[in-house]
């Protein structure tokens, strides 16, 4: 186990309809509400949370319309917003994207420049609105740390920002808020959280991690059958209660911590697919991770995916490269099964477009310092995801 | 999954020779600095921390002495020391009987009354300094808990606190600090740890949590095989490293979030062999564990053991209440081999105690609200710690 430092003080508010409890933690008034699409409100998770705030007297504003990969734009428009109205506090009531959102608008609010600066590291995140969140897609486990991703359409860019201050104070985690996401958004949000899991898992430095490593085993056993419950029965309590605790535990520093360095080459690539084609982030991360673990394996980097395959999928080819490429293909047959895509035909873009994703996803690569992954290591990489 | 609030503000700093960097850490000056036995001045720890307080400028007084099963006089003394000395924060260099001092005494030094009343439900804990440790024996995870546990020697009462405002504010886990701790230690800090994780595994009320149960399967797991690594070779630091995460992570909310109701059963009847006998916490519980699951067997309440048998120990008899046996007697072969006891006889206790131990016992039943554990049943129980 390699060094690590562990914190993470967000309050997580657990249940069946806690939804109705978030007014009694917010201690911040005025608050600024932010949402993505109408659909708070046909649902009934709009209703909830506006008489919890009112029963606890908390003076809100509210801003819907947080797109799924969201944007500068917006984060822009509520910043002047919150500064306008003298805003003390953020709720979010969305998926990842509103929550990203809101984090970047809480740190806005505390800067005179320009909130793109920290993305592109022209200024440090010291100070923050407190945020707290009402989460209605498991995913990408944004509830529960301090980063958040938001997309420059300018420069077609999606950066990522990270700071201790961002952490949510407190987020509601309520399983029902869940029920109505779709199939395809519950497959994609399956996949984010595995694939935040996977990164860890694949990429750490340290050898000997057995805590860590059986962890993340579980934590994808569960998204595995918790989804495929979901698939059929949308409003099977227990199994939304599984996936959602799985996917926040997924990236909220647990699995992570003691693995020594690590990436995020998938996302990498799956970002520069989103910002490029607007490509639901799971969806490009299904198609990536296939590719990915087929060019780990051409490199004869497969003993991590052989003890995945054995861990998860029971697989016991006494050959570890065999196992490994069994995995892989027990993967894709998941993922193939929950109707996430696999290929990037798929998705409609041509393979002549790979030179335009590449020079976007080695962007990332020099951000992230992940320096193996040259345009011709991503070239490759891309290439495997059309085979 | 049940409702849970999981909230854990801890900041854990892991590595090897974390100890240096814990005055780096320590904001609020001046500090009193708690520790145990003069060992840690034989092992070097003392030197380490003291030089790291004072490379960063941290004033500091000392006071050494606290005894495993930690007593109210040490806290007294200490409280007024405190208080006569202006004191701002608590640093404890020990295991959990030092860090539980190290609560209950910051906890007082902002109190008027006597300290006890916090144990006793006359007073309830709004305030505390803040408390820091840097741990040198792996067992009771208080490092990233709320909770404290301390023996009134005037009472014979074995009591515990528990508020959000005990989480220390940073913990060092060196795994270097936990080589000379004696086998006999490691094994008891082991059983102190597995039994944490079983406490909530077997009496929680929810059916359904795949991922604390994967997670608690895993972690005991780890415990049992970096504990038979260390006990040959008292150095190595993978599986010290293993051990002290793994004993953290047992006791730190992770694995009972979301179990619904749960009880500490064997910590209420081995606290009273601690109060009674001052017999180490870790052996008082492999003794009552395993009269405890006997008598669960006989109560037809065996599902879960045999879960645990078949997840631990690779059990695959088809018949549950033969797997749970048999689950049983390889916990108690575990206990053995690595020199816990098992039976009471072993530690010298008469039957003839069982009266006493259980008028005792059935205190704490009644403060921690084990109503099932009338002074019957926990006779029968000490009975099958005979046989």
């Amino acid at each position: 186990m390699d060094h690590f430092i562990f914190y993470n003080p967000t309050k997580i508010v657990f249940g069946k309809n806690e939804t109705e409890n978030i007014g009694n933690y917010i201690e911040e008034s005025p608050c600024l509400m932010l949402y993505g699409k109408e659909s708070i409100k046909k649902n009934g998770i709009y209703d909830k949370v506006v008489s919890s705030l009112q029963k606890h007297g908390i003076r809100f504003i509210e801003k819907g319309g947080v797109k799924s990969n969201p944007v500068m734009s917006f984060v822009y428009d509520a910043v002047a917003l919150a500064k306008r109205e003298g805003i003390k506090s953020i709720l979010a009531v969305g998926g990842g994207s509103v929550i990203d959102t809101a984090k970047t608008v809480a740190a806005g609010v505390m800067y005179d420049g320009d909130t793109w600066d920290f993305f592109i590291n022209k200024a440090r995140i010291e100070k923050a609105l407190p945020i707290y969140t009402v989460l209605t897609l498991s995913a990408t486990a944004s509830e529960m740390n301090s980063g958040a991703v938001i997309t420059n359409e300018k420069t077609l860019q999606k950066f990522n920002i990270n700071a201790s201050v961002l952490f949510p104070k407190v987020s509601v985690l309520d399983p029902v808020n869940t029920y109505t996401v779709s199939n395809s958004y519950t497959a994609y949000g399956c996949v984010d959280a595995m694939v935040h899991l996977f990164e860890g898992y694949f990429t750490q430095s340290a050898a000997n991690t057995p805590i860590q490593d059986s962890f993340v085993e579980a934590l994808v056993t569960v998204l595995i059958k918790s989804t495929k419950n979901i698939l059929i029965k949308p409003d099977d309590y227990e199994s939304r209660a599984d996936f959602m605790w799985a996917a926040t535990l997924a990236l909220n520093g647990l699995t992570t911590a003691g693995i020594g360095a690590y990436g995020f080459p998938n996302h990498m690539i799956g970002h520069s697919l989103s910002a490029l084609y607007d490509t639901p982030h799971g969806a490009s991360l299904s198609i990536v991770l296939i590719g990915w673990l087929k060019y780990q394996i051409q490199q004869d980097n497969y003993r991590k995916i052989a003890q995945l395959g054995r861990a998860i999928f029971g697989l016991s080819d006494k050959d570890l490269k065999k196992t490994a490429m069994d995995a892989v293909n027990s993967l894709e047959a998941f993922f193939s099964s929950i109707g996430s895509p696999v290929r990037l035909k798929q998705i409609n873009i041509p393979e002549s477009d790979i030179d335009r994703i590449a020079s976007n996803a080695v962007m990332l690569a020099q951000k992230w310092q992940l320096h193996a992954y040259t345009t011709d290591v991503i070239k490759k990489i891309l290439r495997l995801c059309y085979e």
